[in-house]
């Protein structure tokens, strides 16, 4: 095989030979948008690599994945395999936080072609004298370029016994050499595909809970509330089970054109104001509101939260109010109305004008673009590692490209979560551009064919290769219609539909546990008496809290490998569409639950529940238990369809463990 | 404006920020596997492009669609126009052959964007004292910058009364000028995609009837058929509406290891040989088979079929019989088994003695390479500009690349048709990387569900932007089963499935037309008594002949532009699995096909068929006119669904013309 085409083009200008390796890799997934961004995955993952690879004719081909952590470092090697239809598939652990490259590399394999010709020959009974000259050669090639050593050994004596030994034991010999050569055997003109990157989080990027709060109603008493009383409640939320504690902006509040209680436009004397509302006399987005309490006492909540398993998110508004600091110090940072006035956000008609934007094109953009990314290396100094970013959409894509690059530079363990609800096309580029989260429209999806589309195209399209979404059944500016009307059952639904629909989602607390659904106004999402305006006090022991079910909740999602992944989320078919019905499960499908909401928070419903079995590994000739987790009933089922029942009223849904084995009289001691 | 961050990066070199464009362009389409291939388009079609197009927040983008004809051209630009969901589409027309650059060009509209807001800020009853400010000075610095001329003129007018003129006019005014400042405006920092190619060929690519035979049994008599014999039965082939009369190979058929009747491995001194075993003492590539004719035969005919709007093509076979002159003259050219004799081609364990395949790696690749591309350089001078090329899956991809790269450089209206009967991936890339039409796996495609789902792979996902399927229902190789079992009526039916689901399509005859269908064995799909080792005597005026269905449904084919292209197919639901609906229409909806062809050659076949309508232009409430175009009947048909019935005995199939007017009552002139 001496003979190759060289790679160099012929010398002849007036001739141009692309004499192009002969192998083609095409399709290659994971890909992003071509390469342009890098795909995600969590520490501890594999990254699951196919490709199509294949050459002219009969050819064998080769291909191994090639990857590597750090650009110019060494590659290592992964093997891949043939699945079906020329498509290669290899996988490679993602150990370490930070980026890693990867890429396929292919070679014609004359080796493999020949042992496969070997074999077809041998088998119709030709004479294969002159190919077992050919072979011979190819190996005692490749043992004399080794030189010494065992394999240059064993390749030596295959050699001689592919040329001369008994024909007997041809297939067996060609076939033992096989491993060696292709560990060993000059690749020739190989094929290297482009180089990609896969961008690895921590891994509650992939599997988290999130309970958001405002702690100025953490006080007691009615009294404003302080990092101290939230420290103070800390049990409260991590025994629910969550792991991430994201708290409402905790600056100072501006004072100009202040809110008052459900968003009136004259603030009374002690209104609070909004804390998104950024910056006062006392300081700006490295400030802390004194009424919270100092510096000290946030740091300290930091680290006793870190103690019992909870990260502390803060939520960035890149925004001012009139009072920030930087109006005064930094005029230049925002545009200016052609009346010389500075320019207040707006989206036309609506004008807000307690919020002062950041003039992204400015001149002076290098000073600003710095400022803001020392607003989340500061609090980095102070052990925040989540950063949940309030409206990125706003602000310029570029911008947030480069500032979450720096970021992960500097600490590659920082968690973004995107809080852009906008047309769909930017909030998958947000994500594609660095975010670790995103919110969702789950909020808004409430029948069975929303959902199935939706989290369809979430999780089993390559938009899942870069977008992690995270669920949330309400938010602070977010009380959804089918909760206003649908009240403790619908909570339930949702909450349910959050926690096993998505490995990452999170409620906004105590309104949600305690079933908060009054509006501002009939069509408004706003609640009424928010508390983006005012101080709420909230009873927690409430004995109608859904706290112990939350807690449940939480307790399911981690005891089960199955809920803590998104990409293995498959619908079933139900024949009653008030009836949603999905299952997750381990790649091994040792762990499988099959989770079945009634999204009528008014009337039971029933249906027959169609499973894809051989999906879920589960015999259909064989009995097998569903373990209701929520109720603890268990129900023996067999074969595909089944009957399901909901009452609201009890509880509107199922988290069902899938039991394979059902114990029978063939387990009794006597049978063996 | 004037305030825009600059281009450049930073000076200072530890602090890189990336100040790209604001806007984000993705999805472009058509897009070939991100780039590296060019899409395909005939002359005269209009290449329609569309794109995601986005930037943060509320700004208005506006984007144009650039092309051009050569590389380092100037650049053309198209309006282009948004759709929903952030993705705009443009088109532009290509009328030349060769290859076209295209890419779509974006930025941050701040005039647009002032003008959306103005108006909403006016329908709000707001104060815009300020607003027409900042939008007279946009116009204003524009309207100077163009110094002079009508649109400098306008601009200036326009600024003055956007700042002062009368309020009620105020709309009017800043929409007049909307035109203008999108053609003369600024574009600051402009988001530009990557350059994509399209490669236009000659229409006969999308739209084109082939007709094969071998000339040798056009003779009378049982003599040997010449290029003289062919001419003169030109109209028979150009009567029945073909486009393209394709020739097995035309060369000297070598004698060494010639097959016999039936592929026996003894030919009879009498035995013509196969004529895809080319070369012998009177020739090669470039020569013609001496009982044929000669050069100047073959030029005339090529010009007499030319005249009759038959284009003339040859078959390729890049490989030699034994007898070769190559063999003689360039033995480097070939592989050696290790015993010295020259490899021949094997599948193993089947063996090809009498073919010896190019070493398309050998050392001299070069000089072979260059000697393989003056073979079409050759029939190219003798003008031929349609080129079948045998089997070109089993010589390197990267060869057929750089030869149809280089023939198209000296003749971009040269077409190549593949016969690659291979895995997917491999007919896929032999497409993208040249070849102007690809036979399919039509033949044996037979239930309605095969034949939906592959022309739906075909022309309704990316494939369609480079692989252009050419339908045949019979080669000299294939004689399918279903052909061998259902005789006339399966003939029938896979020609209008041919005629109408391609709009390329091909016959071998007279062999289709006589419904020659016996096979040579058992499970055999070769024909029994093949001319490719015999020459056949054809009754071409046997009354059973399908030479008059053939010529109606080329002239319902030329007649009717919706089958004249593939991207309009879809197929339509009918409660029969034996039966199959499609349809295709012009994008005007001008002419609308539905075909329904009865798949079981033995049996009558019923079912209703549901129309998609809304697809079809047409309205549901009015009465419609199914003319079918086979046998001239006409249904009136109103709604989606409508009965069909097919007897194989009369005719399996029909081809509807959809006519929307019914003539009512209304029509009548005392209507009027």
């Amino acid at each position: 095989m001496a003979k190759r085409a060289p790679v160099v083009n012929s010398a002849k200008p007036q001739l141009e030979m692309p004499v192009s390796p002969r192998v083609a890799i095409e399709g290659i997934t994971p890909e992003v948008d071509g390469g342009r961004f890098p795909a995600k995955r969590a520490v501890g993952e594999t990254v699951v690599v196919e490709a199509d690879v294949f050459a002219e004719g009969h050819d064998e081909v080769s291909c191994v994945l090639r990857y590597r952590q750090a650009v110019g470092g060494d590659w290592t090697e992964a093997p891949m395999s043939p699945l079906v239809n020329d498509r290669w598939r290899g996988e490679f652990p993602v150990t370490e936080l930070g980026r890693y490259q990867y890429g396929v590399q292919a070679w014609a394999d004359p080796y493999k072609s020949w042992a496969r010709d070997l074999s077809k020959r041998l088998e119709a009974g030709q004479d294969v004298s002159v190919d077992r000259l050919r072979g011979a050669a190819m190996v005692e090639a490749t043992g004399r370029r080794l030189r010494s050593g065992t394999a240059s050994r064993r390749l030596l004596e295959g050699a001689r016994a592919i040329r001369s030994g008994p024909i007997f034991s041809l297939p067996e010999v060609a076939k033992g050499v096989l491993d060696l050569m292709q560990q060993h055997a000059d690749r020739g003109v190989v094929t290297t595909s482009r180089e990609l990157e896969v961008v690895v989080e921590p891994e509650r990027t992939r599997f988290s809970a999130w309970y958001e709060l405002f702690p100025r109603s953490w006080g007691s008493g009615g009294k404003h509330g302080t990092f101290k009383d939230v420290e103070a409640r800390l049990e409260y939320v991590a025994g629910m089970g969550f792991d991430v504690l994201y708290l409402a902006p905790i600056h100072p509040i501006g004072r100009t054109h202040r809110k008052g209680r459900n968003n009136s436009l004259q603030a009374g004397p002690k209104d609070p104001g909004s804390p998104w509302a950024i910056g006062a006399r006392e300081g700006g987005h490295k400030s802390i509101h004194p009424e919270l309490g100092t510096l000290a006492d946030f740091k300290h909540l930091v680290q006793s939260a870190r103690k019992r398993g909870l990260e502390i998110a803060l939520d960035i508004a890149l925004q001012c109010s009139p009072d920030h600091p930087y109006l005064r110090e930094h005029p230049e940072w925002f545009a200016r109305r052609p009346d010389g006035s500075i320019q207040y956000a707006e989206n036309p008609p609506k004008k807000y004008e307690d919020i002062y934007p950041f003039d992204f094109e400015t001149e002076h953009w290098r000073e600003l673009w710095q400022e803001l990314l020392s607003i989340f290396v500061f609090w980095m100094d102070q052990g925040v590692r989540t950063f949940r970013v309030d409206n990125p959409h706003t602000k310029p894509l570029h911008f947030w490209e480069w500032l979450i690059a720096e970021v992960k530079q500097r600490q590659p363990d920082v968690v973004f979560l995107a809080e852009a609800f906008t047309r769909p096309k930017i909030m998958y580029r947000l994500a594609k551009l660095g975010f670790s989260q995103s919110y969702t429209y789950f909020a808004w999806r409430n029948s069975s064919w929303e959902l199935r589309e939706y989290f369809t195209e979430l999780t089993q399209t390559p938009v899942r290769e870069f977008f992690r979404p995270s669920l949330w059944p309400n938010t602070p500016d977010i009380l959804t219609e089918y909760l206003q009307a649908g009240g403790r059952p619908a909570f339930i639904a949702r909450l349910v539909l959050a926690a096993t629909l998505g490995a990452s989602y999170g409620i906004y607390g105590p309104a949600f546990e305690l079933c908060e659904n009054q509006a501002r106004e009939q069509g408004s999402e706003e609640y009424l008496d928010s508390e983006k305006y005012q101080l709420r006090s909230w009873d927690l022991e409430r004995p109608d809290s859904l706290r112990e079910l939350i807690t449940l909740v939480n307790h399911i999602r981690q005891d089960n490998p199955a809920l803590q992944g998104d990409h293995s989320l498959r619908f079933h078919a139900i024949d009653n569409d008030q009836l949603v019905a999905y299952s997750k499960s381990t790649p091994d499908r040792s762990n499988v639950i099959v989770s079945v909401v009634n999204m009528d928070p008014h009337h039971t419903h029933s249906g027959w529940l169609t499973l894809s079995l051989a999906e879920l590994g589960i015999d259909p000739d064989q009995p097998f238990q569903a373990h209701d987790l929520l109720s603890g009933a268990r129900y023996f089922w067999q074969g595909p369809r089944n009957y399901v029942e909901l009452d609201p009223r009890a509880i509107p849904a199922h988290i069902l463990q899938l039991r394979r084995r059902v114990r029978r009289e063939h387990d009794f001691e006597y049978f063996l």
